[in-house]
């Protein structure tokens, strides 16, 4: 193991993790759960595609410690609003400071562990509403990571620059199974089609005109 | 509240909750539990520092998050050398990535909690074994959390250039009750006087020339 790919189970995430692969690295994936509506989805989906990537996988179990976190992502919170995901609605389904948390949390397992690299799917389709998965927070954390650890673990950020139609595109490429992917923000077994997460991802499949393999909620 | 405070138990962060009272604040104080040798006597410290100051407390438990970290301050870890705080074996205690997570955990709590500071007591004497406390690392983990919270979260470390000295000199000002302060490494219920935590500490108080209200083991 020389790396460490933070694996949601999103579309996104998978993909990272194949090409982390697909550029020679043997990468340990980690998933989060911290008590948001799809963590029982993601992570399963995570597992599955660790699985499928012989990866080995560790689910990190945050529900404690973001317990009473105030975001509609989390069990406890308002519902997933529906529409697209730059509407102002979207907003509501921030998480405040996950992104720090988990690139932290990796940082130091990383170190432990002896891995140089944390590989994170942030990209620019996130920016509009989520901080924490900005080029501007992506620059300054990997300097935090860098100072903070000795200079032993980095972040790296493959689609930064890119959207959720490159990810797609580098991703057939690399034979991704997207029918293993679980993007919708909904606590329901079919994703939902309607979350802002959602529809993001039917725009990608759209744009490239390929089918979504995933099965959608009538 | 309007602040959170990041109270180990030790006399650095105990100092750091009595400043930031002194200058307005109204903090919620932090601890975290993570499977160090140490936590059950630091975190019953920081209960009874908080109790002390009538500021709200809240225990964060990392032990399942930070299981299997290397060090020899962990539960599982080789045992806490004897002898300076600069001495190379010193190294051996240090908790991969510790402050980073442990502000990362408070970025998101106080965004989700409305307040917006984080008051930590890392000061300079840390700086020559732990990455994680030189001023280099603050000031890029503190724009990593002002970019990732949209400016709603700064960190603030008012003994940042001080050293232990500094710390106590305006402890005992403020009152400090240094005799619920817990700094010793080591797993046991008197304070050892030989790790390199008691030295540093012991070394301040004979610097001012007070005694320490501390008991140490015979």
């Amino acid at each position: 193991m020389n790396a460490i790919v933070s694996l949601s189970g999103g579309m996104d995430s998978a993909t990272v993790l194949a090409d982390a692969i697909d550029k020679g690295r043997k990468p340990l994936a980690v998933g989060f759960t911290y008590g948001s509506k799809h963590n029982p989805y993601e992570n399963q989906a995570a597992a599955d595609l660790a699985k499928h990537y012989a990866a080995p996988f560790r689910l990190i179990d945050l529900s404690g410690v973001m317990r009473g976190f105030k975001s509609h992502l989390m069990a406890d919170g308002g519902p997933i609003p529906e529409g697209h995901y730059e509407d102002a609605s979207m907003a509501q389904t921030v998480v405040p400071g996950r992104n720090i948390i988990f690139a932290a949390i990796l940082s130091g397992l990383a170190w432990s562990e002896g891995a140089e690299e944390i590989w994170l799917g942030i990209h620019q389709g996130d920016h509009a509403i989520y901080e924490d998965c900005r080029p501007s927070f992506y620059a300054a954390m990997n300097q935090a990571i860098q100072e903070g650890t000795g200079k032993r673990v980095r972040l790296v950020a493959p689609f930064l620059d890119g959207n959720k139609t490159t990810i797609l595109k580098r991703g057939l490429l690399l034979g991704v199974p997207y029918s293993l992917t679980r993007t919708c923000y909904k606590d329901q077994s079919l994703a939902c089609g309607k979350c802002g997460s959602c529809q993001e991802r039917l725009s990608a499949f759209c744009a490239i005109g390929v089918d979504d393999p995933v099965e959608y909620a009538p």
